[in-house]
């Protein structure tokens, strides 16, 4: 297992190599994901549920909050699998959950979960009505009061609808998004994305002010992170960003709240993981997003697939059913950047699926 | 894989084993390495970039101050390969560069590269005319100052020519040397090394004082390392000392100095690593070398050899064309203490090669 790096130079990610990660879930829920058929993240009608068993599932190897693992309709697994996985082969020093609005609070023992009484966000279509300046400052406060205890940190998500609150957070703000945002669909579901996310930006105008405009179309993990990674910088942690097009859409926020602010900031402790599935992605471009940053960054995708694998299900991965989530591509890159061996790691992923 | 005694019982080792090592390496240049034909670690003419492209090699599996990865005449690899293999295989915690006079800079970011104000030393034909007193002074500041995040420090160099130094530092100090000294040459170029050995020793005289003899015969890694090793026993930092003959003359070095000052040392902390291919070397006697320290030590070699592989330049090890260099044999041995299979080291290995 490799990785390539997608922007900047390799340095980063192989200094973290042999290092120790403390993994955080951002988990929350945009009622978003309400929409029929605006993502195959989890299961039909029940969409508001995966970040809660992502959380439980990576934690534990047990759904709690449901009788069965998380799985969509077509039946591609949740990549909650591939990261409870590398958290086996070679475990993350620390797993910890942040609440950002969640349904149903995981059902979990001794494992942290930071709370911020945040309820989960509405519809984009329907103004999500976020206090998008105060979860802004909860992230930042949350990083700067943050002890890490190891080496450096993985902040991930678990969001259904994510990419659609991404994306429109990212055009809201002025950014060229087209043809740059990922989807967990293989064929995107253009026509409810692109309905949805043109409603979203029917509510704002063009001269809002950025958090004006993330209040009414964006997620709270979306701008709570954006305050973390500003955070963050303050104090020199590093911070790996788990995710692919919606990790992206996160640093563009960070983008924007700094040339609003006329401030900058020392990215160089700052990183973006992400999968192949989504380097590779035809549909997406997340270089071209990153590109879009006044600040540097470094970016990185493992090579991991599933080319050893002979499971239907996660074949659909190579195919394009699924592409990120849970920090899987971050995962992936820590897995290769310790000694994680590919064959195992693939079989200790389809014994998950029996 | 596993690893054989030298000296000393196999107790060391064995209570480091699984556990977590930082890897300094000791990058220098003494311009003996610009004598024709002294050495064939590296690209001739280039030598003094050695220390420069493997650190960059051990760090990021780059190779950027030059095209290409350093190939000897002869096509034998730089020992580097083999301590980034391990390195991939079951990570060091931490790599640091100490710059102890280096032509070019390595170019990396985030690793730490601690410079020491050093420049390379002269050819000790011509008096290498080191401040070796100060030089010794730096090593053991350095030691007390370092601060361990790890159980244990592997103390690596990479010298071009540096067995030459260090058989010039250890006969200048009235130590029994003769055929007791390894060469990165199969066939050692005795007259060529002879020759600067005997000029280099025709500048000094038996009744000098110790660090009046090293100034002019001697090189910076060998005498700050010299340095560390007696800064590090006053705080029981547990060290390895990852190399061949030069590492037992700076054991030898540390000998000389204590008994002129009439000091003495709790050694257990130490412990020299090696290759298989010094250890079982018919041309030199590593064993012989640290047999004449008033102190007692414990020494390892590895029993990595590259019977597992077919490739032509990795055979050239076998057949004695290389020895150590870049803490390989260390490395080595801290793959057999770390569960590290010889059929995937010879393949991580030989897949650099292309």
């Amino acid at each position: 297992m490799n990785f390539n790096t997608i922007l900047g130079s390799v340095d980063f990610l192989e200094f973290l190599r042999g290092k120790k990660a403390s993994f955080l879930l951002s988990a929350s829920v945009t009622k978003t994901c309400e929409i029929p058929n605006i993502s195959q993240a989890g299961i039909p009608g029940k969409l508001d549920l995966t970040p809660t068993l992502d959380a439980e599932f990576l934690c534990t190897k047990e759904v709690r909050s449901l009788d069965d693992i998380a799985q969509t309709p077509k039946g591609v697994p949740t990549p909650a699998l591939i990261t409870r996985a590398t958290h086996e082969l070679n475990p993350f020093s620390n797993i910890e959950i942040l609440d950002l609005g969640l349904s149903v609070k995981p059902k979990l023992r001794y494992f942290k979960t930071y709370g911020f009484d945040l309820e989960p966000s509405r519809r984009i279509d329907d103004k999500a009505s976020i206090n998008a300046m105060e979860v802004f400052q909860m992230g930042v406060q949350f990083a700067q009061d943050y002890e890490l205890k190891d080496d450096y940190v993985i902040l991930a998500e678990s969001v259904p609808s994510g990419t659609t609150t991404a994306q429109a957070s990212a055009m809201a703000l002025g950014y060229k998004c087209k043809n740059y945002f990922s989807s967990s669909f293989k064929n995107s579901p253009e026509d409810i994305k692109y309905l949805t996310i043109k409603k979203a930006l029917a509510n704002i105008n063009e001269d809002d002010e950025v958090f004006t405009k993330l209040s009414n179309v964006s997620d709270n993990m979306l701008i709570f992170n954006a305050g973390f990674v500003l955070g963050s910088t303050s104090k020199n942690m590093k911070v790996v960003l788990a995710g692919g097009t919606q990790m992206a859409a996160v640093l563009l926020i960070v983008n924007s709240v700094l040339e609003m602010m006329g401030g900058s900031i020392d990215s160089s402790n700052i990183a973006l993981c992400t999968t192949k599935w989504i380097h590779e992605d035809e549909n997406s471009n997340i270089k071209a997003l990153l590109a879009q940053l006044k600040f540097p960054v470094n970016a990185y995708a493992s090579d991991f697939d599933f080319r050893e694998s002979n499971h239907p299900a996660l074949k659909l991965y190579d195919e394009g059913e699924a592409k990120e989530g849970v920090g899987c591509g971050a995962a992936l890159c820590y897995a290769a950047i310790n000694g994680i061996n590919k064959k195992e790691l693939t079989q200790k992923i389809e014994s998950f699926l029996g």
